[in-house]
């Protein structure tokens, strides 16, 4: 992580969209509303309103992508070094927009939220959402925010489910869309391990059909459920050279009791604790199930011909080790919006990291991004 | 799976071995014994005790590897295709023995078997073993049914591991091993799965520390234990080949709620719920501890050089789309002992199946383990 400037000090800013009677028409077939958006901005519009670009966030991210906060706390945004003046998203030029997810627990209205017709939170009465939901709130959003047009979405995992979606809901208002590390509809293999992943939230007894106070609830499932899942966002590699088989205690009886860990087993028991305190059970719940509804040729015909009601630019981003979403499906993305008529590209990521390179590779990520963005007018 | 006859009705039978004051120094530095032993055998012991093939069996396996145990219930055996008269492990040469683990819960001694001392199941109680204790039982069981020496010892996974702690413990027994998809010290990426598979176990409120009823105890975490790990025995590539999206309800409601579920899922969910039928909870939390414990370097020197107390024949068995024990180790496994001075061969088994091909690809493996057989006088 670079230590300079980037987009320096930011702030969470909120907007209010979908009030009734004008709320959402969900995918599930409720009507929803009002829907609070949390979202941040970096750069400036310009008068026409076409220089924005849209970041979408991954499962546990949320609308903090550059930048910090505070001065005292300079904890910078999880794509920090991709967005800045003169960096491969150039706030310079344009107009860097990134919101939380409907559904999730970062401002934007999710399960933990205030059922404004209760004064109750959510919890398990918030409607199943999916993909395209979310993307409709970002519509409304950007709609607010006066932006007319969008020279590129990106975004990685359920960040490049969103970008897909965006390109088929939305087309004509897009130049440019760069899918990473994601599929066009979620494999059975990520179903699966999103499903082992909610049942250890639900088999939690502290989960209580969802009804916990927020910020407490099913702790430990939803740990679990985050050690399941940071596995799956690494490579067997990345694991065999960040601890190998380093034993956490030097003591020969520790070695032979269960109480006894090796480092990676405490890296994935932190891992665990840090997710309890920043993110929430149901919240976990909802996006791991909207992404597993997502399937861009639902209702829409033939998977490979849906491809092509977008025919602008397309950067397709690959992961060499990543096991969770394999490059073939990035690949797929690639040929089917160039066999449907768009200006389509592949380029593979090379690097050990897993799934997870899209949020550590930034030097690779910063060159190819900014050479894909310089062809876009 | 054939329908011939292969080995046809067999049995399983029991030895006791281990007896105080003989009783078994485990690695753990606790005394244990008595020790009785399920076991199987095919084909006959010659009369110089010299033709035996040894099987060893996987995380839930049984000693049951080939055959049926009556007419009624023609359940074959895990290997029942490689194993008869004229197959892979011709049982018209050899003398083929395959018996359940120490800690397992197929009949030989392990959580749920009863303490002779206190007239109680061991549950948690038990001493944490290692794949080396589970080969000195072995061991006892072979000398007691007149074995002298061993022409291969092969398995896969948990059997993999082991036959390689064979060839490091008893290397003049053996003409030759067959390693197939494992490691000669478990990965860290391993490590991390089986540690997130023993927490649904733990935190299940019916584990009670262990002191369940055998029988009863922590249903639900077993069950997605199972399903953790049964996501990790596939590919990618065979969950999509096998389910891909296949919704399990033509209800549209049902898909827009958490109660509707893929056919991946229910998948899981019987999967989970077949192995709480016949495994024991403490059985899976001591075994996949063990393989974590496995190095065959450990307190023996450099990893490389180890594999040298090994000079016989060895063919070691990759799978193409495991990504639990990816091939680069077995092909590791074949280098170094190559490198040592062993007769020393790689196979790769070209397959869709992830991990579990082992289990599936008779065919292939016939073939190819057959060929490397007819190689041993």
């Amino acid at each position: 992580m670079k230590l300079d400037k980037g987009v320096g000090l930011v702030e969470t800013k909120y907007e209010t969209v979908a009030v009734p009677p004008n709320d959402l028409q969900l995918e599930c077939g409720t009507r929803f509303g009002p829907v609070t958006v949390a979202y941040e901005t970096y750069g400036e519009l310009n008068d026409r309103g076409d220089n924005c670009i849209l970041v979408l966030h991954a499962l546990t991210g949320d609308a903090h992508v550059a930048g910090w906060h505070s001065e005292e706390d300079r904890k910078p945004g999880w794509w920090h070094d991709l967005i800045g003046p003169g960096r491969a998203l150039d706030t310079g030029k344009y107009f860097v927009v990134c919101s939380n997810v409907l559904g999730g627990c970062y401002g934007t209205t999710g399960p933990p939220s205030i059922n404004p017709d209760t004064g109750k939170f959510y919890g398990p009465d918030f409607p199943v959402i999916t993909i395209r939901d979310m993307v409709k709130v970002q519509y409304l959003l950007l709609k607010k925010l006066g932006v007319k047009h969008i020279k590129a979405a990106i975004g990685g995992s359920m960040g490049g489910m969103q970008v897909l979606e965006w390109a088929m809901m939305y087309p004509g208002m897009l130049d440019a869309v760069i899918p990473i590390a994601t599929s066009g509809r979620l494999s059975a293999q990520c179903i699966a391990f999103n499903a082992v992943q909610r049942q250890a939230i639900l088999m939690d007894p502290e989960y209580k059909e969802g009804r916990y106070e927020p910020g407490k609830g099913p702790c430990r499932g939803l740990a679990l459920a985050r050690q399941i899942g940071t596995i799956t966002y690494k490579s067997d590699e990345s694991w065999a050279f960040k601890f190998g088989r380093t034993f956490s205690s030097l003591r020969e009886e520790d070695y032979y009791c269960f109480d006894g860990k090796f480092e990676v087993e405490n890296y994935l028991d932190y891992q665990g604790e840090k997710l309890v305190k920043r993110f929430d059970a149901n919240s976990y719940l909802y996006l791991t199930k909207a992404m597993d509804l997502h399937d861009i040729s639902r209702g829409r015909g033939n998977y490979s011909k849906v491809f092509s009601r977008f025919r602008g630019k397309v950067l397709t981003i690959g992961i060499s080790s990543d096991f969770l979403y394999p490059k073939h499906y990035q690949e797929e993305i690639y040929r089917y919006f160039k066999d449907n008529g768009a200006e389509s590209y592949y380029w593979e990521l090379e690097s050990p990291y897993g799934h997870d390179a899209f949020l550590i590779e930034f030097d690779k990520m910063s060159r190819k991004i900014g050479q894909f963005m310089a062809t876009i007018s």
